[in-house]
């Protein structure tokens, strides 16, 4: 069940340039490249003559060269050449996706492009470029469906049994006030702690050695887009719902995250995790970004243990999206997942197809 | 085609322990421990909430921890803490399986618990722990369905073609009397061989030079048992039958298998080759159980060879069960797979389900 | 859609001897050896009594000892030995494949043995034995169904964009006269250019400084035979049609090829591209077999990543047949494809059963 009229990630800036670069996004094979002005493009990779992927041939200016027969196709996905002929032939068109480059993401339209408007690219990735900011950054390929990704960053009392080294510890998930806000099809989810002992990681960068007030507020976009805002200060302090949202207080993080399916049970996960350079001195900055890739990995080994669990259980696809119970933990989650089956509805209902 | 209303060895006793252990068992997915006493527990391997698989969190006292929101199960697969709640939630449950440890295995129960007696569990493998006796010992994971390897161990006359440079020669094949008897569930195939030329094996450790008489039995116990007692003596000497069950006469050795189907077509194989220590000598100790190992490892070789010719033949479950014809080596083994689907059909008609 | 009733090569004869050689064919499994007088023998590669592969077992004399029970067969397919009895079943039959060694391949006939015609052997493979030329000669495996391989071989625009550093350059795709001819069963290419620029290959290895005339001429036999003359002249000395089809001019190579199905989509290639030795000198012959095992190797990438891409798509299976549309290079591999479907229509009718 994907989404098609959104926009999703194709990759990192840095990724796309002048080699072609193929890659499987939502079940279709996708080309991406370039132009010479640095545009980038992002085709259909299928020689509609013999199947080739186009990533196998080569560019000539902003044009693909099929590395089988020759034919050439523009960024517009029409053919403008057959070798020994005259003429193309009219038939042969790829099929081409609206492109927009933001924040060091190429993203990419699936779906139909009339209905592509970029103002609908969520914005809160600025960080991925802002020089106040340290980063820890990565694209992990993770073995499982994407809304396994999506569950983990909508309920972080995961933090206390996975990330227990780390941003993690018993508070977290003992002592958390929850609260679930939706703006239309946006979900936000803040768990408030207050007077609770620090984790290691705000023990280690912020000094602390007593109680603290702590906040996490995880914003869900469709299609799969996660942004989470860490803070923490001195316990009694507190924090009022706009700190909660935007700001890190005395120690704290940002955390983005864009998945894009590959497939039914895999996903690129694309993901930046910022600290601002006032609380990541200088010489803990290894040290952040070598946690913080850390931490993606031990949620990796969770999604990845999960989807081999489900892969088992012949009931599993229902097991997926009904749980056999669930928990006062999973409202964020569960508003999330039934923001997508009503999006997903509505995409079907428009397309004229029963929903799946 | 599984029985489930069974004892299977789910594991040696020494694998067992104070680390959470995941296996694949009958395509189910369990989780094994020890608890502070000392006594084996087995569980489902999925926490209710969200499939993942418990084998990934830790032991708490006698509980699991889920490694991912911290819900603690306890041996009865009731949930008794969930983080941040008062209470747990009643719906959050996981399966527990019937364990009962004998003979340095860990036996479980996969069909109905009410059922389960243990007077049933195969009493034969007491030479795992006797002191008398030495032991090759071991867990071969096969890559072909458990009943090929009850085949192999049911019709022993596979020695000279597979196991030629140890206990089998042109004798065993061609020279045997079988006899199969059948009392209940037990199949019982006896091979008498008068007055042939020892095999090699018989030749290094009991130093015959002359021709021998020999015995090889073989039981089947449902599900999955094989007890093989295989014996030698000077030739004209003979052997009655209670000898030719029981006792190894002047050379020879048992032989123990516990099959633990993991899917369809992959198998636990737990196995123990023992000789008594006057039969081995302190010298040779070694040269057995390295022999051994090459046995068991030959046999591999043969049933993963079958799967894969008969994974190639669409018309393989069939053949499997029904191959183009039989012969008269075979008539243990028929009757083993008789057993098998006659039990299997008295389990689905107590389910009230059509036999598959 | 494999034709059945047809020549097939089924191993190079240096491979086929006195060691079993299991191979799966047209997905299924057979089994070659060598006679003690060296005539080669194909057998279905599973005994009839518990589907092990008869190359597990071992040769006595012409005959093949089953490896896990002693069965033993004759060439003929029929028991000759069942051990402990004094007569084998009747039922013990393995299937027997029509085989015929001829030019350094071994050849069988998968289908009905009473249409097996030696006559019907392609003749052209004369190459693999004669002194006077040089050869590059392989066996690739292909993870591929074996028409993608004849598309390629059909349609030798792609030296251009494939065999850029070799055979090809702009002009072999851009300048050729294309002509398709069929005779029966037999479809033939020929491709002319006249007063092109000389690839790198033909500079390289006859001096051309000049431009020359080029032909190429792909010669398709069913069920998957490829036969290329590839000849030059000076330009303006041209070349007559059988020039075209049998001489290579001033500089050229033939190749063969022998397509055989593995399975839908993996194939076993058989090839021999072969030089006179008047036109590859002494100290460029370790350069000519090194370039072309280098063009084999780049057609295999075209062809894996074509079936990678076909796999990927859904509605693939239609598309392999029908691409969106052709282009008029296509003109030899679709008389071939339309051949493919005759033949196979036609022996699906004498079976009576439907075509496919």
């Amino acid at each position: 069940m994907f989404l098609k009229n959104a926009w999703y990630v194709a990759a990192w800036s840095k990724d796309v340039g002048r080699d072609l670069l193929g890659r499987i996004l939502l079940n279709e094979y996708v080309v991406l490249y370039r132009k010479e002005d640095g545009t980038p493009v992002a085709l259909e990779n299928r020689c509609p003559h013999r199947n080739l992927p186009l990533s196998e041939g080569r560019l000539i200016g902003d044009e693909i060269e099929c590395g089988y027969h020759g034919m050439v196709y523009d960024c517009a996905g029409a053919c403008t050449h057959l070798p020994g002929s005259a003429e193309p032939p009219d038939w042969a068109t790829v099929r081409t996706f609206p492109v927009v480059e933001r924040h060091g993401w190429v993203f990419y339209w699936p779906g139909d492009p009339a209905l592509a408007d970029e103002a609908t690219i969520p914005d809160y990735p600025k960080h991925n470029l802002d020089e106040d900011w340290i980063r820890a950054q990565g694209q992990t390929y993770v073995k499982a469906g994407y809304r396994l990704v999506l569950d983990n960053l909508l309920d972080l009392s995961h933090l206390t049994y996975v990330h227990g080294s780390t941003t993690g510890n018993r508070a977290v998930a003992e002592a958390a006030n929850l609260s679930v806000d939706q703006e239309g099809d946006n979900v936000r989810v803040t768990r408030w702690m207050e007077d609770i002992e620090p984790a290691l990681a705000f023990r280690e960068y912020a000094g602390y050695t007593n109680n603290i007030d702590r906040w996490q507020m995880s914003q869900f976009l469709p299609p799969a887009y996660i942004n989470i805002n860490n803070g923490s200060v001195d316990a009694g302090i507190g924090a009022d719902t706009d700190t909660r949202n935007n700001d890190q207080g005395k120690w704290g993080f940002v955390v983005y995250h864009a998945m894009t399916p590959e497939t039914d049970t895999t996903t690129h996960q694309f993901w930046t995790v910022a600290g601002h350079k006032d609380k990541v001195p200088d010489h803990m900055r290894d040290l952040f970004v070598e946690q913080m890739h850390g931490v993606l990995k031990e949620d990796l080994d969770i999604y990845e243990a999960q989807q081999r669990a489900i892969d088992m259980d012949p009931a599993a696809p229902n097991r997926d999206a009904n749980p056999r119970g669930t928990i006062p933990a999973d409202e964020g989650l569960l508003a999330m997942r039934r923001t997508l089956r009503r999006l997903y509805g509505d995409e079907q209902k428009a397309e004229g197809v029963a929903a799946e």
